[in-house]
């Protein structure tokens, strides 16, 4: 039995919740949880905002644990070895995407919360090339949201192959953005900080923004125009984009990370003028979160965490939802 | 004294107008214009559809002709020579987009038809980095539009690299998008093309299109989901962009190079899911037109074209706004 904590209904409070799994697949890793991040898109899927949720549902999909068995075709873990767990938790293996190595972009591939249970509980379970193995120095404690805020702020760098010479600014300072400072500090970028939070713009310079710009200000949004050529936009609520926009130089990108229900209303001349490119991206492939782990371990990248124990998982989402988290909650089994 | 044809007025006839340029400046080229193409933003100036024309309004910006005289410190032309001029008569020479060779991304640029008088005229002048050699064997009756049209579609294959093994397709088989279905063809690409025009069908075809879908037909759009690398839209009217955002494969883009006045709303979950990008680029930089000339002399691409002569230009211009010409028309002082 797997001991998890589940909603049984939407917005529900979280309950302790057992579980059989079954026998293990061939092709499964089963993970003994020590830690779980909570993501907003747990709390997005605990309320059913994106219409898919399943009850009782088990959030967490930013998990630290190690390997207790495996299925018999697989080869690539040994037990008891430190694993990390994203958002997916398997892949069709077959189609373009994965076949070309972009495996987050499958189409069939399994989502670790979404129709089966998620890693707010002891174990979890989850196909072989889903799961990541974890550099030995880094730090157990706060590894668990690299394997989703992390790797989401990290893999745009890889799939636009961005130089270090980059003028880049991060929209939104929380769970995602203040990895995002970290990382592209490391890279050695121009980082500028876009944030509505006073009490955060010490903490932005400090994570490794070079400035840190007030979105509440009209003013500052027209004196930084030109300037920039990436954007990552980790908020999930609707700005004035045409405003970002003339803030890319020409051939920037505004790139979102965070999903903003409402469209984008995006105009076209000033997009064919400049070059611009507007785009997302979710999450990351095996191997870009194997390179993201190495990168952050080589650079002491740590997302910023407060721990909660697993029986206190309800006053932790209340936290998260709140928007007084810094910067992610994660949940301990230790 | 340059002999013109300006419009004195928002939308008015075109009549006989004559006007001293003065001395030619020491960077500037004057042009001998044997054929001068009409592009749909010559109508869009006309009519002072961005609030930017000056009247008299003297159109024309897809030129070829012959150089007359050259400034003391032109050295790339000799006289005589066979030269063409597109949307840009000049650039600043020294902001970060023209020393990095993106010419045609500089917001300080002359426009040719913008503050100053184009190619509806027995002669034009233009800064010498504006001017481009034609080659030798080039067909000189069509090659006008080459140098609006042509460089528009051609630019986005140099700017993000497509392969000869992409997905492409293209909105629109007017101006643009019949000399888009060739270059593509010849880039080696699989090539579809959207058009609402039954008869425009079998010319798709022959113009290099492997297939040709009916954008007024919403399940042949459905039944294309997930196919294309490129889509680039050369049209000027709001469709459906959501629809057409299925049809790309991951980390595909929907590119723009027709202005839509309309914003372009568009979904932000998809765009993070499929990874896809959607852009937009204006004409292209003098190294990209002179890589696009040779290519299409390579390959014997030519604008088709319908020939007027000058004194009929009010004629053509009603031919084109009729959206009957096929596909571009082009005016002749022979």
């Amino acid at each position: 039995m797997i001991k998890a904590y589940a909603a049984f209904e939407a917005g529900g409070k979280l309950q302790p919740y057992d579980y059989d799994p079954g026998m293990l697949n061939d092709h499964d890793v089963e993970i003994t949880i020590e830690y779980c991040g909570i993501c907003h898109s747990d709390l997005s899927m605990l309320h059913n905002e994106w219409g898919i949720t399943q009850y009782p549902f088990v959030p967490g999909h930013e998990i630290v644990g190690t390997v207790l068995a495996k299925g018999k075709n697989v080869h690539n873990f040994q037990l008891g070895q430190r694993v990390g767990l994203g958002w997916h938790s398997g892949y069709c293996m077959t189609c373009y995407s994965c076949l070309s190595g972009d495996h987050n972009l499958c189409a069939q591939s399994e989502s670790t919360i979404v129709s089966r249970h998620g890693g707010f509980a002891d174990k979890v379970r989850a196909h072989a090339a889903s799961v990541v193995a974890l550099p030995d120095s880094i730090d157990v404690q706060s590894a668990g949201p690299l394997f989703c805020a992390g790797i989401t702020v990290f893999n745009p760098l890889l799939q636009f192959n961005i130089s270090p010479t980059a003028n880049v600014a991060v929209i939104g300072i929380g769970g995602l953005g203040h990895i995002a400072l970290q990382f592209l500090r490391a890279w050695g970028c121009q980082v500028t900080a876009f944030t509505s939070s006073d009490d955060k713009k010490n903490e932005a310079l400090a994570l490794g923004a070079h400035k840190v710009l007030d979105t509440r200000d009209p003013a500052q949004l027209t004196a930084a125009s030109n300037q920039f050529d990436l954007i990552l936009s980790t908020v999930n609520v609707k700005l004035d984009w045409n405003a970002y926009i003339t803030t890319l130089r020409p051939k920037g990108r505004l790139h979102f990370l965070g999903v903003t229900l409402e469209s984008l209303d995006v105009n076209v001349f000033p997009l064919i003028a400049g070059q611009y490119s507007i785009s997302g991206s979710p999450t990351g492939s095996p191997t870009s979160m194997l390179a993201m782990l190495n990168f952050a371990d080589q650079h002491h990248i740590k997302p910023i965490v407060e721990i909660f124990p697993f029986n206190k998982v309800n006053e932790a989402l209340a936290k998260l939802a709140s928007g007084k988290a810094k910067y992610r909650i994660v949940l301990s089994n230790q």
